[in-house]
């Protein structure tokens, strides 16, 4: 058994911590967090499924006030653990580091954190091989880990040599108020960074994009332009996205107008908080011309990214050394799939 | 055990289906719908936990297209049942009726349907004593409900006279693509039609008030003003209020800085959906001045009328013929009061 | 001639300068901005129809790399006029009240700044008398201006006790991206300051109230509760409307559905900008209960400050020491009430 | 003088008859609409400086009782006229061609048209030679019209081989409440309409794309990807955008900073509503791999069609046949380009 902590409890680190508690092959320690968020009343509200430590000794008598128990410090955490899975705002997790490698403890870091906080820059399908054994690991962001599970769909079959995105991003999450946007797009200068980070763990790969913000909450939007070296069916494309653990194929005639359908779905699933693991593709929106195939993918920002994490970990602690195993494993305990 | 069959599984009929599992005393039988949605199809993905009737025969090709397995007609459920919860939409109650009366099956309406096609407009706590018996039951609208749980709470201890309400409503859920409003507020007539219901159910109090429709999703706010015969201190409502098992007291301090914020309370609590049965007062909105209180709640519109409607089954049932054991067998089963 | 200079070339300042340019009896001597916006890009594209003075002069670079021409500073501005609009920042107008105090030019504040910067908290309408001669006036907010133009109009009638209000506010304006809400309301601690603020213009009337943010840019809409001293039928309050030159009467069978339909049509009427002067109240709003009379207005949050700012100016210039003649010039200048 | 009529006094057709009046060789003989909406009301309370036919008799009541004057019917318009531009409602075109023929008018019709309703599908900049001296042209629609005007202006360098288009679609006009989204995306079936059009116009163009829908007002966004014949640099292209009288260039660095700056923009200028008949590149979208270029255009969706629709005037009448003489007219009595 892996023993993994997670730190901060937020939109990601709560999706983290119950991913992990999934795994029959690792525990769930503990998990840290600083303030008093509504994530942590949650927490306190449900019992205290899991211990809480706290990353700010500092605010101790502020989870005291609010009658949240606390099971120690964040060191103390770090300590009881193989490996920590960093979920912190951009930057902590480069100060957290420190306490890490304090007790040769390994981590998984987010896209939010630079680059050279880690030693690989990961993504589960499209490079496990670098991960295993790795002791600091950097995740791609929400819109990086669904794109390159489509663009590596697709490159394994039929090689992929250029890609240009157009990223419709969410962007706030349900429940945001620090951030927002009203009655607005937002351009942002290109190529957007996740065009660029494709490129960084796919390098075969010529990739550019345009990144546009809008006003909504519920998944982001890609439009993906990929020119591969074979050329594909539109049935065989379907086929490949079909197999995929981690990719739904959808469309509008079964009801899935947009990225708020498919929250929509995963609510009526029952799936906890309405989360959805994979990214989903539009059948009908796939339109081909020669080599070149577009299509629009729907990433669901607060959950998207767990799968790969959990793989991080199943690499970073030599747990499955083999890519296919080690992504298989931690589909069949999240119940990836399982739909088809 | 008292059967149970649902009308309609759409945002309401779903979250009545789960309700009314979740009571000891009832058996769901089955849900009726009429379309392959993307709840019917969520529902086929989780393996079909309820059985499903279909209520348009000639639709039968298009469940079968899909691989939705059908147990029978709406008749035949209605055959099977002692009453049914009607959720259909708007008008098509009436319709149904006649099939519930061939059977001499009571059924429960819901607010969009007429007034006229049920013996009682209901609500819960406001009126369950007039529900006992009855044959057919129509409840209030979410809105309504929700008010009327407030106002309701203060009459029991000080008498309301006068209430004057703003209702901020929310004008689609999520995932609703047939409706919507983009960067506007809309206004309705006045008296808002939430006025004249609560004076329908509670005709001891004077009511009006203005409805303006926001372009949200995650729950309606109603300011209610309400004068009373005897003075209340804050302390004493807010005590009122926290007693209330179906009223939630937060405040902006906590974090609940407006309705969304609630909604993702109630997914970080891991409700299925993310649904909240509470409405919810904020502390901090409560001003007062002589007689006069004043103070803003939460409707989370897609679950707030569940428990009515399992209160009504038990009063049209006789199955409990006191109100407030009424009520307090369905908040056992469902749960409700346990963050207190 | 009155000399008038505007700092601050932003929302309110470009229309302040706009609004004084229109008066025949005051002389638009420049307008002062800090920072090199969309507004002075578009002054500039302009032909530089007003003068710009620089309000820091360390942008002067910034400026002279966009290619703005620039008259002078601030300080030369302040110069050369017998008051200031100030409609900087809140908190910059303290700042700059030092120079005009150097100087001994009157001045004018908006909402946003502290009450102790002026010597009068001032509103056209309601305590006009209060302003003349005075040195240093804070102007309400928009949404307080709005709200006293139509309490004021019921009060002279029929006298105002009470008041309860609900604003539904508008979280930006039209191109706002520094701030925003998505899919969200947010709420305020009660009473809301524009209830407070009423109290102390109009010290009469006992005043209360809850603001909730909502994601719409074009327009707040306020639900008032008046008690009157008066019972006034539905037609008199109509008919008080009517009259006055700062409020239109509007009905949603004319297709004003909304805060949006009075943005489209005051930019169908040709409106400079799309402004309205004008705030609005629906006639199908207006619901009475004896002395307790509750309808909806709307408030242009851009525009609806501009008239009594230069009532402001009229009041402590001593252009028209009776109120009715002083705001009666201002709205003969800026066209109000043409279209009755 | 060429006489001119506006069938539809809607979102379009007001800006036709403004942008027709504004040509010093054509004559606005006057403008027809079905109902008294928001725009007749406003076109009156400005004293009626069009005159105004009734294109429904039956409906000559309701102007009558709000008190709009009439000066006849759709006939008797059009057969005072030498050209109409039709702007009603998709479909209702194609009904009023019948008048037209009748009276040997020549008409343009509106993108939601069927193309069969005219001879020529037209576009001024990249195909005003079909239009010369032809009876019944129809335009492209807002997205296409703006579309074509930046693929034609690199294809007349550069040749243009391939574009794929990505459209981030505003969802409704400001004050629109017959159609909206709330918190959504939403997904058309592909290829877009945008694409098949373009390729209608510029056959020698082999185009694409993805359309989704967003809950905005202020603009659509365009991502081109562009594949040339001749390479060209980023400056290359810069100088072709910035010299063509319709396209505008801008920059997130000046503040540009989504489709709501330029909205914000338009109105500063003191354009009327707010108007903006250029498109917009962004400068700092542009990227480019070899002969790919890729970036983001804004679409002021009001406005955009009308320089395009007087061209096709100029066409249709023969007013002149040399494209670039005809567009060049258009342009100076819109007074486009006067910013640079």
């Amino acid at each position: 058994m892996i023993k993994v902590g997670v730190a901060g409890f937020g939109v990601i680190g709560q999706r983290l911590a119950d991913g992990v508690a999934l795994q029959q092959d690792m525990e769930l320690v503990g998990v840290a967090d600083a303030a008093v968020t509504l994530t942590i009343r949650a927490l306190k509200e449900k019992g205290m499924p899991y211990d809480l430590y706290n990353a700010v000794p500092a605010n101790a008598e502020l989870f005291e006030k609010a009658g949240v128990p606390i099971s120690g410090s964040l060191e103390d955490l770090v300590k009881k653990v193989d490996v920590m899975l960093d979920a912190t705002s951009a930057g902590i997790g480069a100060k957290n580091k420190v306490i890490y490698e304090k007790y040769g403890v390994k981590a998984i870091f987010q896209g939010g954190e630079s680059n050279d906080v880690a030693d690989v820059f990961f993504h589960g399908y499209a490079n496990y091989a670098k991960g295993v054994n790795a002791d600091y690991l950097k995740l791609t962001s929400c819109n990086t880990t669904g794109l390159i599970r489509a663009v590596d769909c697709i490159d394994r079959s039929a090689g992929v040599e250029k890609v240009a995105i157009t990223i419709i991003r969410r962007v706030a999450d349900p429940g945001d108020y620090h951030r927002g946007l009203t009655n607005a797009l937002m351009v942002d200068k290109a190529p957007s960074h996740q065009a660029l980070d494709l490129m960084t763990i796919m390098p075969h790969v010529d990739a550019t994009g345009i990144l546009i913000h809008t006003p909504v909450t519920h998944g982001h939007i890609i439009t993906v332009l990929a020119s591969t070296k074979e050329e594909l069916s539109k049935e065989q494309l379907l086929e490949m996205f079909n197999k995929h653990p981690r990719i739904r194929v959808v469309s509008t005639d079964e009801g899935f107008l947009g990225n708020a359908s498919l929250f929509r779905y995963a609510r009526d699933l029952g799936n906890s908080r309405g989360d959805m693991y994979e990214i989903a593709v539009w059948e009908d929106t796939i339109v081909k011309s020669g080599k070149d195939i577009m299509f629009a993918i729907n990433i669901p920002q607060e959950a998207v990214v767990i799968p790969e994490n959990i793989d991080a970990v199943r690499a970073a602690m030599g747990m499955q050394t083999d890519p296919a195993e080690g992504v298989a494993k931690t589909n069949e305990y999240l119940g990836m799939g399982k739909w088809m």
